[in-house]
């Protein structure tokens, strides 16, 4: 049996995988993980990680491979997974999770599997829905946290009042800040603005003692202006606009190279001035923000971008670690309980 | 009176209006709009607006000023402003398009009074709802068209369907392209993702034979690498996507002048730099994308960004005047036409 804390490992889940988790396991052990004594349980096919492992002795030393031939596919439906999933890699991940073999699990596998396998077997926190994806964001005054990014695409005042309980409690974990701001995604900061689900959320919200530093509606500008630290909205708007995101960094990347070499001149000049663009290209890197969560379950599920390299996987598997040694799991049962009997208080149905 | 194409100016609108609008005129009269035989109407107080008129003479040789002591405020509730709005310097811009004075309206004032008075006085194409705010946006294979980007945050599948064909007759008229490729915007690209809104949609845009070149789901980034050149969202997520996009931008232009400063070789090697950063600059600036057009109203009104200065001004005015210039009207009556008609062929009820 491994010690320590343990991270149980989708070893098959991504594009791909398995050489991406791997490389990542082993990239994360040699730099922002070199002194942490995390360990992790591999599930996947042990003939296709041998010799993976062979080539990564840290992570070979570290880990411990639980064998299995099934894996969920990248584009198979949530349905089809959760029918055919018992004893794939990513079934296998979350339920050692469940059965306390390790205290967390992550997967760079399929979304609506991942999502749908952990809430059959971990289940739902007392009065959750479905469980919520919250993923980081660089903005210009540190991180911030969107929540939901596209586990639920319709959602209820009341989901959002939720969303925005556990996004609170993921930041003050994560980022270990006191009072983390609030605030609600909205077309414009004005009373007046929004859809009827966004303004009772509002209502709710604004009503409740939990003491939450709730700082009403803000604006997608916000979220890299740096706004809020929490921003809460529904799963498809949220999915939408960090996704929309992702594609402008993109974009300004290609730009940026075009920018710089359509000229003999400026080929010599960029190279001079190498050092400040690796800075900056640092700072836009998707990678170096890799990991959504999973909130609402009881357990701790991280999934990666299926797209990732390894140096992304290693960020999540930092994200995890960190999130795993936190005291996250008893805060937001403690702030899910005080939400729920404050609703009951204040007779607030969805 | 002003011969040639006019375009009906609220001079008061924006948040360092009239300001930005005289010397945006100006400006584009200098640059872009060089050779261009536009004339304008400007809405707005006489006594503020010939100081700035005397300043600059390309503009006020081309303009007529009407004057109005009224004017609508940036924060004013689009009912406040419907009701107190007759008379003001945006109301009467849009009149004298109503009147067949003007060709075009452009407005960088109140969006929500912008809309409830085009609706009021220009109102609705038969079977349309609402107007649609259509944003264009640069993409990794020229430009893209989203919409809807703030006017709906409530929207049925019939209305995202018109949104399709509305965008597709303003892509065609803005760029001259045949067969513009027209996407939903959704959270996979699979066919079981999204909310019943946007499946039903997807499903009569699929079914559709009216010559669209309809490409099925799109997602987030592709805004941004150019997965499609039309954008159809609902105003919720559109808008929300958007400022999104922009913050980015913006905060990737802050990382981009910390990372390059941080060191006196830096600035020494930067200032050898200067032209493709210059280039660069140019390409990520939100003001040369500015001016997003209101689509479904028996006339055109273009609403500038309200924070722009007199260079995003100048934009919108040429993308106004690119407009006012194109068959646009007459394809969107014969495209909403064929729409509605085919709707009621097949049974398509919202």
């Amino acid at each position: 049996m491994l010690d320590g804390l343990i991270v149980s490992i989708d070893a098959m889940g991504g594009d791909d995988a398995p050489g991406i988790v791997i490389k990542g396991i082993e990239y994360f052990l040699k730099n922002e993980g070199k002194n942490r004594r995390a360990r992790f349980l591999l599930h996947g096919d042990e003939a296709a990680l041998a010799p993976l492992l062979a080539k990564a002795p840290l992570a070979k030393a570290r880990s411990e491979v639980r064998h299995t031939e099934l894996a969920i596919a990248m584009d198979e439906k949530a349905s089809q997974a959760l029918r055919r999933g018992k004893g794939s890699s990513m079934w296998n991940a979350i339920e050692a999770v469940k059965q306390g073999e390790a205290t967390i699990a992550l997967s760079a596998g399929n979304t609506g599997g991942l999502m749908a396998i952990s809430k059959v077997r971990l289940r739902m926190k007392p009065g959750v829905q479905r469980p919520a994806l919250a993923a980081t964001w660089p903005n210009a005054k540190g991180m911030g946290v969107v929540l939901d990014v596209g586990a639920n695409v319709d959602c209820d005042a009341a989901q959002l009042t939720e969303f925005a309980v556990l996004g609170e409690a993921y930041y003050r974990a994560l980022y270990k800040v006191e009072n983390p701001r609030v605030g609600l995604l909205n077309v414009g900061s004005e009373e007046s603005k929004g859809n009827d689900t966004v303004k009772a959320a509002h209502e709710r919200l604004s009503q409740s003692e939990l003491g939450i530093n709730y700082i009403g509606y803000v604006e997608g500008d916000d979220i890299s202006m740096g706004g809020a630290d929490v921003f809460v909205t529904d799963g498809f708007a949220g999915n939408l606009a960090l996704k929309t995101a992702e594609g402008t960094a993109k974009l300004i990347g290609t730009y940026f190279r075009v920018a710089l070499q359509n000229s003999l001149w400026s080929k010599f000049t960029t190279f001079l001035n190498m050092f400040a663009l690796r800075q900056l290209r640092k700072q836009i890197d998707p990678r170096n923000v890799n990991g959504a969560v999973l909130l609402g379950l009881n357990g701790i599920v991280i999934k990666s971008h299926g797209g990732t390299d390894h140096v992304g996987f290693s960020t999540a598997l930092g994200k995890a670690i960190g999130i795993a040694e936190s005291n996250f799991m008893d805060e937001i049962d403690r702030t899910l309980d005080a939400l729920h009997e404050e609703d009951v208080d204040i007779g607030f149905i969805a």
